[in-house]
């Protein structure tokens, strides 16, 4: 097997006023994408993609190598649906507190058929009822935006993390 | 005692630009209010609040069940002052470094006499002298903000924090 | 030797439309200049600043007493080259990821000659492989910019950190 070691670093291609007014777009989205998942409506979070959206979320040591390969894969929002109630489930028996914190969102490209590139970082803390708060998640969105009439929705969202260690496989969603 | 468990997730009823451009000032006021009490100005605390506001610190798990009572309370200046105060005191005797990182800010609603309300994440990292950095308190702000002689302030400031352990109820501001 | 404990809080002097407009180009600044590092292409560091800047790195402790002398200095873009080329080798042999989230933007004064002096928080998170994700260093840049072809450059970049235990001294550009 041939892997390339590549950077995952996209320079932006867009006018600065144009990634301006799309940053502080894609900026809403965002906190209101984290408000459901915070508040525990985990049954919203397939709301915020299209109906044949990708959701990926990957080690970044095998997105470093080209692998995108990874840890939770879901095409759809039927697929996303199934797995929103599994972890929904989950919680149920070792409940817990999620905070999402997003910053340095950078629109990369933005095609003619309206379609956009942006990323942004995150850190998912976790709080385990009568435990400590925990760094659970960094990490790096990747994300390829379409408008559907007039609301913005995420076509594809690939979850790049650092950390390596991940407890179990219904990591809740990023 | 009947308590429901509710969903802290408030849909936003804004035109999207209103939203955007109130974003932006409350974003603004954010950065004054953290950068003030991270420098450990905390006599100037009050001065971001209206006369009569009220600040509330209430741990998530009270939050969902409907339960507003709280780790923290204090209704106007005055009582934010002596607050203020008892707290400057105690950082003497155990000197420790504040940072405040806000993101995820959500405009949810603005009513026609201007009142705004409002959410944002906060992390509170504390720094004890020759010590380590360590996540002191996660969570959310739930506020509301009216414009005096055109200077955003809080009406009130609801800080509902997902982590569980908090070493002693002199907590620094959120 | 005497020194003077000083606060680092600088009130804002500049009218808000344009604290404004200013913070949402720093933002994109910030944004950018953290997406090469955490690429981990540390070379096109340097690339950020203007040929005869200042990039500096002090403990908040020392900053506090006014002092500057830190644990990181370096004048003009082929220091800071040199320093990039270290810290890309010790990279090799202990490879980790590193995130940058940065927040709390305050853009607090602009000069007749263009020059903008402007804040942010940031959290530095380290994931050694195999290993843990934590909070390396939290702290505030205290930046000068200036706008060369039209590009948003810095002229100095003041990293204080909170955090008091520091590993080494070949720390990873903040």
């Amino acid at each position: 097997m041939t892997t390339t070691l590549q950077s995952l670093y996209r320079p932006s291609r867009l006018p600065v006023a144009r990634a301006l007014a799309l940053r502080a777009e894609i900026e809403q989205f965002n906190a209101d994408y984290c408000a459901v998942l915070d508040a525990g409506d985990i049954e919203q979070w397939p709301h915020f993609f299209t109906s044949d959206a990708v959701y990926r979320v990957t080690a970044r040591e095998n997105a470093d190598q080209g692998l995108l390969v990874g840890l939770v894969y879901a095409q759809g929002r039927a697929m996303m649906h199934d797995r929103a109630v599994a972890i929904a489930r989950t919680q149920m028996f070792a409940p817990r507190y999620n905070l999402h914190m997003v910053t340095n969102i950078r629109v990369t490209h933005e095609s003619d058929s309206g379609e956009i590139e942006a990323q942004a970082n995150f850190t998912l803390f976790q709080t385990l009822v009568e435990g400590a708060t925990t760094v659970h998640m960094v990490g790096t969105y990747y994300d390829r935006f379409v408008h559907e009439d007039g609301k913005l929705l995420l076509k594809e969202r690939q979850a790049i993390y650092d950390s390596s260690l991940i407890a179990n496989d219904l990591v809740y969603p990023l």
